[in-house]
């Protein structure tokens, strides 16, 4: 009855290591902690980065109407900056209110109870995956518009990038970030260096032309109804220069003290530049012609055979022009930058993981922190789905943009509607200049609850038809789960809460020790069954042929066993159900008695040796647990192969050695005789 | 430290009982031997199916030639059925002398030695493959000649063949059989009947006319060397014909008694039966005139875009006319009695399987009968290796065969040569009556042994660049993983061997409850682990936080627990290893101790729950079992969600109610407050 277990050992293997790095104590945590400049690049990324995009869908949306539709490009764009000064604000007072790192989930379930918190979550874990998708598609389409031969590897680009963006997660935050630092910087410097230069240009009267201002569209007739859903329409993807914004009040604990001083800095900081990248980046577009379409087929003169260059490409080949140094400088570093982005969901979504498992919600394994102190078990989940996401839309970014912003859009409202919750509950407590700050919080999170919650509707009516109502469908489904898992771990909780009413005192006692052939593994399980001092010891062979139980017996009897050895007949082949059988007889003749099955275990040191030792013993040890008052005690064989897994496990231990092993459970062998 | 683990039930599920059938005794197996009019069915479909492809592979490879090379024919066929004759005969000597089942690998193994049975095995393994592969590709296609409209899907019904055959073997030996007798006798029925009709209408001039005799064929100029390799290798193909003849040796254990003389009669009448139907339908394919080329666009006529019929179906066309009721019985007998013949593989194949595990050449997991007392493990290896030789080859015959029959004729020259070997010294020792019969047997096993050899060469200079290198690295590589695992066997073995110098008494005994939090799985596990009466029993709980600490050692207070709790602090997260110093520590202060770990482990009832609990104690025990001196208890809790594993194991056994768990381990808890 032997089996095999291939032993993990807790020691880092060296391949690991050089991927992940050394592993981290849990004190540690303090100094993995985010100065400013390094917070902003990490969390800021997202917001900076949407720049990259969205301009070019908020434009694109708008040429479906024709090239006269540009002229609403101002107002609508003015429209997504009030909105984005306001969300920034709002969510300054959420930090400071909910500093834990629990954000809109943790506002919006203290405030509007579970069930809402659960759908800020729900949406939030979608957003974040649809956050690395875009982030990555568009990322994929920079480094397409500089080098247009890469097109055809599009989708395994992409996949790539998601690969490489969880190893470099796993090694955890700060390292992470120090990597991501000088890229944000660049991105930041060298557009705005670009803006100014194009304007410049414009003021000078040379002004920068974009290859794609010579193609006309062809104009589509549209009602007023039409008209007016277009526009809106370009105004919702132009909200995707808002994502992100959240990611700053998700991480709050990732700051250095004072954590929401520093982090609200961070928010005001990183919303200021993203206005100014976004205003200049639109401007610079107008005034340069771009015409980027939504099917560039429709651009009439364009070869639509080949791929589209993305707005920031014909933005920086018109003002640096194309193939310039600039123009490669800018697009290397719209890609990283939109690659950073996909990683601050990577600090995201496994946070909020872990807040939902700490209350129950998801899966525990999502709050064990990893060797380098990060949350691995979100990572690996994120990053495939965003995988498959990528895979299924074929990274293309208009197609994504259309289930993007929902679930932020959910969860803004949400959000805000609990903070508005939150002051007015204050303002019944509190007094003088708290009072005031209660008021103007009031004031500040009504508007953006307003605000946010119309921008909801927008965002719903003008996208549900083209894809969103898949995220629709997402966010009940996952909330739906996550209440299942709480209700679930509450069950349990309640099942196994220790009472008064326990005590002790369990009698009758009887060891077996389940035996398949007379072999050294067996003997070590006797000897250790004997050690225990159990009232009564027996040994057990279940017996599918009458040769075999012969031959254990005749075993047994030459090598003088001290323990009676009984044999049980199983013409079926079964184990776990004539020992079943077996002890519930013994009970009925001696009386009710705990029963410890003794199962010798195989240690082996490579993976292919599982599949030469059968997993009987795992398999009865299995069914024996189904048994009422029957515990299982493994005692492990470890094959000399075994050396392999105890070579890795550091010092030795005084005591421990493996030339111990033989002598001191009371089998002297010959060790020479050991192959 | 709890965790979960689904038990597995050891009744059938009834999904499980549908497909396979109830289970059966080991004492049951005598019933479910084989009958000859059983035996012949099921033994000989491969060898009687071949002649559905044999003859239209060796006039294939005639006419690349030229129409002309097809007067080589009947002589081609002659040798072949000469080839044929020697050794049917010389296996009729193979089975009296070797009755086992071990056929052609016991007789090299004994004669020649271990690396001769090896390779012989491995040979035969590899054949059973192509074996499956071949008989499913040829009668997807005469399915497909008879039904082109399934052309497209000529992949996926070879798949869903394979995938039937499985499950029908699962349910054993003889259910299978009498499931197959009738297809069987149809088929040689049906084209007996069908070479009888052809050869009278040929007699009385009116003679049937193929479809594709009118087609020419473009000629080949040829040297006279490729002139005499082109008739080899035509050679090489009809000896397909010959497979399936060592299935007979393979399986003498399942024949009824008298085994050996009911083995030798099927195998002759098998023999005879093969002969006149590959000679009957050698003569009606060139009677009426078939040209099957090996690339249809070859033919000048034939539209190549139709799939080609085969040349059986070509024959039924022309003696029954295209689409009438005998061309369609034909063609369906012809496809049944070639899935039959893949049959035939799955029980060779997972008999030598177990035979090999047997002798410790192959893994144990291969000598375990299932259920329905079939070798169920090498049942689906065998399923899905032909699956995926299917797949990578597109279900096309004509690639499959040029791999085929060499490991059969591998098999079979060193079968026969041990046989020589066997005869020479059986010759040394006995005398009268038996010293003629070993003559007998010499002069035949000889005359076997040159003529296996002679073909083998053929075999492998026509086929080696067709394709038939793969085979010649596969029988090698196979061979080597034997002598492997046999060496591991060996090994490991050697290492457990039990010695005279084994004796008992080891001394000091420690147990160590782990505790994670303090709830009634850790409280079962106090008290079993008290009521085994170790010589000290203590709690130990691993802080990874400071909080944690404290607020387990408050409870372990609050409810009073009977033994100590000890907290050791983990910086790192870990568990195994502080645990494993800790061991340390307390041997060298009191001494070497046995040590038991005390592990409380959740039961659960759905796969899903597993994703629920961590799997931390699984870890951990594999860890902690590679510390010497260490064994694991895993003592269960059944959540209540176990009650569907508990469900399935019928009859409660005395004393075995979940009810009466709670109350006698020392628990008494309020039930009523369990959810």
């Amino acid at each position: 009855m032997t089996e095999e277990s291939r032993g993990a050992s807790e020691e880092t293997p060296i391949a690991k290591r050089i991927l992940i790095g050394d592993p981290l104590t849990t004190e540690e945590l303090e100094g993995q902690l985010l100065p400013k400049k390094m917070a902003l690049p990490i969390f800021a990324s997202d917001a900076l980065s949407s720049v990259a995009y969205a301009p070019q869908e908020l434009l694109m949306i708008l040429l479906i109407g024709g090239t006269a539709f540009l002229a609403f490009s101002p107002w609508v764009a003015a429209a997504v900056i009030a909105l984005l000064i306001v969300v920034v604000l709002s969510y300054r007072q959420l930090i400071k209110a909910y500093p834990s790192g629990g954000g809109d989930y943790e506002v919006a379930r203290t405030n509007l109870g579970e069930k809402s918190g659960v759908v800020v979550a729900s949406a939030l874990l979608v957003d974040y995956i649809l956050t690395v998708a875009v982030s990555v598609a568009s990322g994929v389409d920079n480094i397409i518009s500089a080098l247009p031969d890469l097109n055809p590897w599009r989708v395994e680009l992409a996949v790539g990038f998601v690969i490489l963006i969880i190893v470099v997660n796993l090694r955890g935050v700060r390292e992470a970030s120090q990597a991501f630092a000088i890229p944000t910087y660049v991105f930041i410097g060298s557009v705005a260096i670009m803006i100014v230069t194009g304007l410049v240009r414009w003021g000078l009267g040379d002004t920068p032309v974009a290859a794609s201002a010579q193609y006309s569209v062809q104009a589509e007739d549209l009602t007023q109804v039409a008209v007016i859903l277009l526009i809106l329409r370009a105004f919702s993807s132009g909200c995707s220069a808002l994502t992100g914004v959240e990611a700053v009040s998700n991480g709050v604990p990732a700051f250095r003290q004072p954590k929401v001083r520093n982090a609200q800095t961070t928010l005001v900081l990183m919303g200021s530049i993203a206005i100014l990248l976004f205003a200049g980046l639109t401007t610079l577009a107008l005034v340069t012609g771009v015409h980027y379409a939504e099917n560039p087929c429709h651009l009439i003169g364009f070869d639509c055979t080949n791929p589209q260059p993305s707005l920031m490409a014909q933005v920086a080949a018109a003002t640096f022009g194309a193939g310039s140094i600039p123009f490669f400088i800018i697009q290397a570093a719209t890609a990283c930058v939109l690659l950073l982005a996909a990683n601050t969901a990577f600090n995201g979504f496994p946070l909020l993981g872990s807040v939902l498992a700490r209350d129950g919600y998801a899966p525990k394994a999502l709050n064990t922190r990893g060797d380098r102190l990060v949350f691995s078990n979100g990572m690996i989940i994120l990053g495939l789905a965003a995988a498959i996401v990528l895979i299924v839309y074929q990274a293309q970014l208009t197609t994504l943009i259309q289930l993007y912003i929902i679930g932020v859009f959910v969860s803004f409202s949400l959000g805000q509607i609990g903070m508005v919750k939150h002051w007015r509950r204050e303002l019944r407590f509190v007094k003088g200049a708290e009072r005031r700050e209660a008021q103007i919080g009031l004031a500040i999170n009504s508007l953006g609850a307003s605000f946010t919650v119309l921008v909801l509707l927008i965002v719903t009516v003008t996208k549900f038809t083209h894809g969103a109502w898949l995220v629709f469908l997402a966010i009940p489904v996952l909330s739906i789960l996550m209440i299942g898992v709480n209700r679930y771990y509450r069950d349990v909780s309640h099942e196994t809460e220790m009472d008064d009413s326990v005590h002790y005192g369990s009698t009758g006692d009887v060891a077996i020790v389940l035996v398949n052939r007379l072999q050294k593994p067996v003997a070590k399980a006797v000897d250790y069954a004997l050690a225990a001092k159990h009232s009564k010891t027996i040994a057990v062979h279940i017996a599918v042929t009458q040769e075999e139980a012969d031959a254990v017996q005749t075993d047994w009897e030459l090598h003088d066993m001290p323990i009676t050895l009984l044999t049980i007949e199983s013409p079926y082949r079964q184990y776990a159900r004539p020992l079943s059988e077996f002890i519930a007889q013994y009970r009925q003749k001696h009386g009710s008695s705990i029963v410890t099955v003794y199962l010798p275990q195989y240690i082996v040191g490579h993976w292919w040796e599982s599949l030469l030792h059968n997993r009987r013993a795992r398999r009865i040890a299995q069914q024996l647990m189904l048994v009422h008052g029957v515990s299982i005690t493994l005692v492990p064989w470890l094959l000399d192969s075994s050396e392999l897994i105890y070579g890795r496990r550091s010092r030795p231990l005084p005591g421990d050695d493996r030339a111990g092993r033989i002598t001191s459970y009371g089998l002297v062998a010959h060790t020479d005789d050991e192959p």
